[in-house]
């Protein structure tokens, strides 16, 4: 009998499930894409890999499609919003710190000189990282970051950085998951300054989120166990480091990436290299008007090498001005 | 009509998973464990935290439940299979090796001198690492450990090593699933000896396994992009690093911990000590007719601060010998 109610109820689940996927597939849940070549093979390649019995079917448990942040779902211009983070951070943090004042690259920090910063390199980031990153259990580094996520405002929209996600990426993490996909983060910013918004924000879980660390400690803080942040380099998920990343997180070659930038280059080559169907996609910011537009010179988000190899090695490449009806939910 | 069609498949999909609860609950989906306190401690402490609008309510994405391996999942007598894949490793490799003739620990190892190659300390066995897991790429290593798996055998069961799981524990993470919870291995067992096995054998799928690891480094060869093994240690997923290893792949404390040595302590320090309800439980090899017994003084698996600190933390000691009816499932 109990066996039979078990049985049962799986039927009643397999139904749901089978209507759940008439549904995706009969209902437009890209609404946000421009009809053309681009939304064209997304549909394609995903009616392809889901078709049970079809050639190029892809067992549930394998569908795993992995996305940059920046410049990927959602902006990074003028800069990164984690430099934007650790800017405020320094400035809020400044009156504990008056040795700041005569310092680099805090002074510089301080002063608005972007110049300055860039001048202290690589050794001056990470000064800033670990002043602002490290000294502090984990937990606590969340209730940072969600406590500026509310309050920071982007410079030219004059809102949450949340809300300069892309509508239509948004659409496609859904669209996958109700394909049967698992979607992970694979971003060179930092894991734990995207966990804290990205389940809310992108419906991603943090076990999904993979980005660079610092290195950590478990201890117990006041006889309270406590993971602190040690202001120490752990991981740089970025360029080679990508393809790292995902096999040391997930484990297995993912069957769809996407990405904006030559930092993206060598997790696109790994994911679209393996066998069977595979898909790449490059969203292109050619839209002036209603984001940025660069590639080539810039020094956020350059994409050159990704451009010049996207045809030959069968990458899709999005224009953000065709291809996408709207750019943010905020829009008219 | 389109949305409308959505809404109902989601109410569907919602009866079904309703049902499935029900079906969970009602079924005994434990049978391998004896009628007692361990079990009811399990299943009250499940019951609770799925109990939607209940005090102890804990909602799906946060249902993290964390497994040890060696002694926890399967048998680690009477040494980790993991050591017995080196042994065997070392011992196919030596014909391309003239030299290990004369060299420790490869000597020893041939010798089957086990007193010998545990003199070589940590830096003998870093040497063994290098030699059999590291130098090939993840693909190879992964076709390495299942080629082994087929075809190994356990010395006093003379069976796989895949068929030494416990039974009462395979049916935990069943259980455990069943009622919407996420099962993890976080294991101080290397993370690509365990992924070829995890899945088939506990279906838990590879980004789910937490382990420790060599370094890897993304490269082509032969033009073909590889991820290829380094003779590095990257990270060490025991005691302390257990949390660590917990944090960096999950981004959240877990509700459920499993393990069965000191190996495990912080693991269950970390899970228990977490605000809301939280469970520990250890397996404690207390049956030498079935399997081993085994604590204080083993080198392998040795649990001693757990046995004392376990009743003051609120721990679960299970007992192999009384809690468990079944040990393997291969018993008649």
């Amino acid at each position: 009998m109990q066996r039979q109610r078990r049985l049962m109820s799986a039927t009643v689940l397999a139904a749901a499930f089978a209507l759940c996927a008439t549904a995706a597939a009969a209902a437009d849940l890209l609404p946000s894409w421009r009809e053309g070549k681009t939304k064209q093979a997304i549909v394609q390649f995903v009616n392809e890999v889901t078709a049970g019995g079809g050639p190029h079917y892809v067992r549930p448990t394998e569908r795993i499609a992995v996305f940059d942040n920046d410049g990927t779902l959602w902006a990074e211009q003028p800069m990164y919003v984690q430099l934007a983070f650790v800017l405020d951070r320094v400035k809020a943090l400044a009156p504990r710190h008056p040795e700041w004042k005569e310092k680099a690259p805090f002074r510089s920090v301080m002063a608005g000189d972007m110049a300055g910063v860039a001048a202290g390199g690589e050794k001056g980031l990470l000064e800033l990282v670990a002043a602002t990153h490290a000294g502090m259990t984990s937990e606590e580094f969340t209730a940072v970051v969600t406590d500026w996520l509310a309050t920071a405002r982007h410079p030219r929209f004059n809102r949450p950085y949340t809300e300069l996600t892309y509508r239509p990426m948004l659409e496609l993490l859904a669209y996958l998951r109700a394909n049967g996909f698992k979607t992970y983060i694979v971003s060179g910013g930092g894991v734990e300054f995207m966990r804290p918004f990205a389940e809310k924000v992108y419906g991603i879980p943090p076990e999904q989120v993979i980005g660079s660390s610092i290195k950590t400690r478990y201890e117990l803080r006041d006889g309270k166990p406590a993971i602190v942040r040690l202001p120490e380099i752990g991981f740089v998920d970025d360029k080679a480091g990508k393809p790292v990343g995902i096999q040391t997180a997930i484990g297995r070659r993912p069957v769809m990436a996407f990405g904006n930038s030559d930092g993206d280059f060598e997790m696109l080559e790994w994911t679209t290299s393996g066998p069977g169907l595979r898909f790449g996609l490059i969203v292109h910011h050619d839209d002036a008007v209603r984001e940025w537009a660069y590639d080539r010179e810039s020094h956020v988000g350059r994409l050159a090498r990704g451009l010049d190899e996207a045809q030959q090695r069968g990458w899709v490449v999005a224009s953000m001005q065709r291809d996408w009806k709207r750019v943010f939910a905020f829009e008219k």
